[in-house]
């Protein structure tokens, strides 16, 4: 038991270390050494995890869609919000979510791995379903449609955050962003008791590491 | 005269084939080879015009930011609404235009040339700025920081878009997310008034070419 934990913490590792020289300089740039600098162990303990930067590749990937921190709601479009919202909290601070971006938008990773929004796309999907039918949203609006294009704008809004020569922050920036498109969501009642604050985030995340884990 | 259009146009080819190349291959990948081959042109007529691969990039970036088609209109909403579908007609039949997303997103040529996001931001805040002034927003709406939601936004829409297994029309998706974000900004007498159809954009450059140019 000890030694499996110890392989889930290793791999942890490398795919951390992966996540870091991908977001540093790119899949194309990124090399093995620089991999195994950043990461400290040997080149032995990374061939028993992982046998090429494309597995690294397809590892940061795969851990890159997380509802993390998302937890049950009394309204499913606040749901909605608090994964976009944490995934803004998270992203600055996570390499494994910037790398997972970075590898999106770069049409030679893409081509060789494809991307995640896909996935993105299907869990917004389902939270804007479940919210139809708990008639939370507009007659007009189609779940898929919807959850695809902010999906978009999520994505296009992070790049240009991040490429301001003035710091902007994130999270406020996702949280106008819904302030734009909920009017056009929510029936009234519930627009109303939507929290789209850009302290929620952070809220969220203290609250639970502020609870112990039994 | 001639020689000056000659000079012009000549320009004109060598950008057309750097934006192709760079579209294609990213700015790393891109060479001076590929892009002299795509023009079928001498180098001697290329070094005329750009004497580096870095020249041909903040050429092509230059040229991206336009306002072509654009026309003055009833509401200054609809010339914002116009200058997104324009845009997203154009991008997948213009080099150009998709060279200069693909240089922008990609953080090593950002890096070395900026982006051109900071010149979209400005021409939407102008745009909206005066549809405030005119009463056409809502009184909540701050024009700078709509712009550039909207800009963010329009990009990661556009690359969701072409990431996606099942092909997608760019215009109707910018044209949905135009019908997401504006019943929260403009008043609604000039909502109900704005057309935001997919159709607009090949309509107006149809006009646009059956006028003969005087």
């Amino acid at each position: 038991m000890a030694r499996q934990q110890r392989a889930i913490r290793t791999r942890r590792i490398f795919l951390q270390a992966a996540a870091e020289v991908f977001d540093e300089h790119g899949y194309d740039a990124a090399t093995i050494a620089a991999i195994l600098d950043r990461a400290g162990l040997t080149r032995g303990a990374l061939y028993f995890h992982f046998t090429s930067k494309e597995e690294l590749a397809r590892g940061v990937l795969q851990e890159a869609v997380t509802l993390d921190g998302v937890t049950p709601q009394t309204f499913k479009l606040q749901e909605w919000v608090d994964m976009a919202l944490l995934l803004a909290y998270r992203l600055p601070r996570e390499p494994l979510l910037s790398a997972s971006i970075r590898l999106s938008v770069d049409p030679r990773a893409r081509g060789l791995f494809g991307t995640r929004w896909p996935d993105w796309i299907a869990l917004g999907t389902d939270i804007l379903t479940e919210a139809k039918e708990r008639g939370e949203l507009l007659p007009h609006v189609d779940p898929e449609a919807t959850s695809r294009l902010v999906v978009g704008a999520w994505t296009g809004v992070q790049l240009v955050t991040e490429s301001m020569a003035e710091p902007l922050d994130l999270v406020a920036e996702i949280s106008a962003l819904f302030e734009l498109i909920l009017p056009n969501n929510a029936v009234p009642g519930v627009l109303a008791r939507l929290d789209t604050s850009p302290h929620r985030a952070a809220r969220i995340i203290e609250q639970q590491r502020a609870v112990p884990v039994p």
